[in-house]
């Protein structure tokens, strides 16, 4: 293989979106900031806290106990089968047991009350991946993704760096149309408080006998709901024929490990131990967003309503100085600096209102979530007697 | 998200790429022959056995001996550490111990006449993934990638299929000129039969001062040297700054599994294990590979010398009744049918000459081996008694 010397015009325009998208975004700095300058309890007690990382720890030690009482889902070794075969194992398919799982998984978290074909199951490394390999097969360049706001920030570089796609983020419900196809991005869909709370796109389409369901696409991972960022395990799960086959195909670009494969398929088949994980895992995370809402009403903050997720949406629009990006980023800019937390303002999730931000509340202990809320209170204070 | 209704025409095109390179081609023809009709020794002893697989089967026992001796690699559970941070790790970068451990085996297979900084490693889920990355990355639509024949089918695919990019194929050395990337994919360098029978690209830089290095870029994987294909682990190795970055930000669609890095590292940093695995797996290699082409001269075929690798090539020129491609499509067919291997045409690895035929040795006992060769041998005797 060889190619011309130059770097290419598109390249270029490549490598310009992956460095734009990097020092000069408040969601970078945030980072930046944190990894300098990170809080720990007893050896940096005046360091950044991090609230800008959407990641779950709360359930951690029931997955431990888990692989604790059932070695046989990770050990390989000598006598130990599903090593060779599993090392071999490349199908785009991916393990017949483990997609079962995840299928019945699905299932389980939205109560029984859809249903979900194994077959139907593109395996992909991450939602990351599986919300590209859609845009790759259903849009044309050039052609836009309405995204309903506010939406993740890497969006903005993940579906259109190399599909050519372009992105329209929408501020209302979208209108019913004949001519639109609907991804509907559930990844959060075992951490909603209840499970009476979400209704899943899967649940319409069966009330409504599948009527129009090819073009309907659901991405799912593992990511939020079990904890495992790490593992890359992201799905697609397509009504539509064409783009399962398709979707299937160029999943050889982005599979998962069959080693992670056989360790899932065992736990998420274990019933009880899913049951138990759902039910427990929504108790904590409501209990920690309750914690988070309740501190911040203290502190004279309001929050946007939620069911699910592991951050909450706070009004900050009072403190403003101007109701402007600038007036937003300014804000956040004290936070971080004085308050030494690193949250996420709206705008970089393309919020049409400014003054809203993105607070993270699942990625660390309760008292770290208690150190923050006492930082945020002591800001408020200070605040009203500067004011006065 | 949402987009417009009917499929657009680039997805047509594409849903198109991914049938057409289906039904009709000899590689999968083969493929499903076997599939319909697998060898058994005991169950099946007159059905297909599948030579058309460069999978490396035969060094397993010792990856296994590994895996029983070192349970730490592989186990997780309450008080071994390691499950929370790999769980939740998905910087880009990879794991630093597994990028360490991919940097030192790499440099052990080249003998250590070359040194690989793991900073500039990027990981990808397997090489397919690394070789459309870097096609992304260096080739604007159109452009064409210089590929030497014979080369794998799925290039075809893989390299085309998202890029837009065009394939030309060569048949000569390509010229050295100042005007070409050179992507050097080197798979197969721990499969060499000996270590001082392979030049990596690595080493001629080296050698060079690094004139000219930016525009080099090495794609490796352990799908081939370990066997392990089912763990999708493939890496670049780039000397250009600007692609290393950018490959790394773009591996977001396509990250290895923290779970797999973790064994791998533990694995790939004990130099004794790697040591001993890499000698004793060119050892079996080159056993197999002797036997095939041993057989195959006793036989009356002659092979084209090799000296890595997991197949051989074999010259049917003189059985063609036509020198063209159908002509050896029919042998193939032939040899399906009839003698019930399962072979790849040279064709549709873009060989210029019709006749000769790519067989793998290392995806089966030396028992089935025996098996294939006996056959081989009475179909040639038969078109010998049947030209008398």
């Amino acid at each position: 293989m060889a190619i011309e010397n130059e770097l290419p015009s598109v390249v270029l325009s490549k490598v310009a979106v992956s460095e734009t998208h990097g020092e000069d975004s408040p969601y970078f700095a945030g980072w930046k900031a944190y990894d300098e300058n990170p809080y720990d309890e007893s050896s940096n007690p005046s360091g950044v806290i991090q609230m800008g990382l959407a990641e779950n720890q709360v359930s951690f030690d029931m997955l431990e106990d888990y692989l604790g009482q059932h070695s046989e889902a990770s050990i390989w070794g000598k006598g130990s089968p599903g090593f060779r075969e599993n090392a071999l194992f490349q199908d785009y398919h991916g393990l017949k047991s483990f997609r079962q799982a995840m299928a019945g998984f699905m299932e389980q978290i939205r109560g029984g009350r859809a249903k979900f074909d194994p077959d139907r199951l593109v395996l992909t490394a991450g939602a990351t991946a599986a919300n590209e390999l859609l845009t790759f097969i259903l849009v044309n360049p050039g052609d836009a993704l309405l995204v309903p706001t506010p939406y993740y920030p890497g969006f903005d570089r993940d579906l259109r760096w190399r599909t050519g796609a372009k992105i329209v983020p929408i501020f209302l419900i979208f209108p019913r149309a004949k001519s639109i196809h609907l991804v509907s991005d559930e990844i959060y869909s075992g951490s909603t408080f209840y499970s009476s709370e979400f209704t899943s796109i899967a649940e319409i389409l069966e009330a409504r006998g599948y009527k129009d369901s090819e073009r309907v696409h659901i991405v799912y991972s593992l990511s939020k709901d079990l904890g495992l960022p790490g593992f890359r395990v992201g799905t697609i799960y397509s009504y539509n024929d064409k783009v399962v086959t398709t979707a299937r195909r160029m999943s050889s670009f982005t599979l998962i490990s069959s080693q992670t494969q056989h360790l899932l398929a065992s736990m998420l088949s274990d019933k009880k131990f899913t049951e138990s994980y759902i039910k427990t895992n929504r108790e904590r995370l409501r209990k920690r967003y309750e914690m988070i809402v309740q501190g911040l009403r203290n502190a004279g903050i309001e929050c946007s309503k939620g069911n699910a997720g592991l951050f909450c949406w706070m009004n900050l629009s009072p403190l403003l100085e101007t109701r402007t990006r600038e007036g937003e980023v300014a804000l956040w800019k004290s936070i971080l600096h004085e308050v030494k937390l690193n949250i996420s303002p709206g705008s970089s999730c393309h919020c049409s209102e400014p003054g809203w931000f993105r607070v993270c509340f699942a990625n660390m202990s309760e008292e770290t979530l208690e150190v923050a809320l006492k930082r945020i209170h002591n800001f408020m204070e200070q605040r009203k007697t500067a004011s006065v």
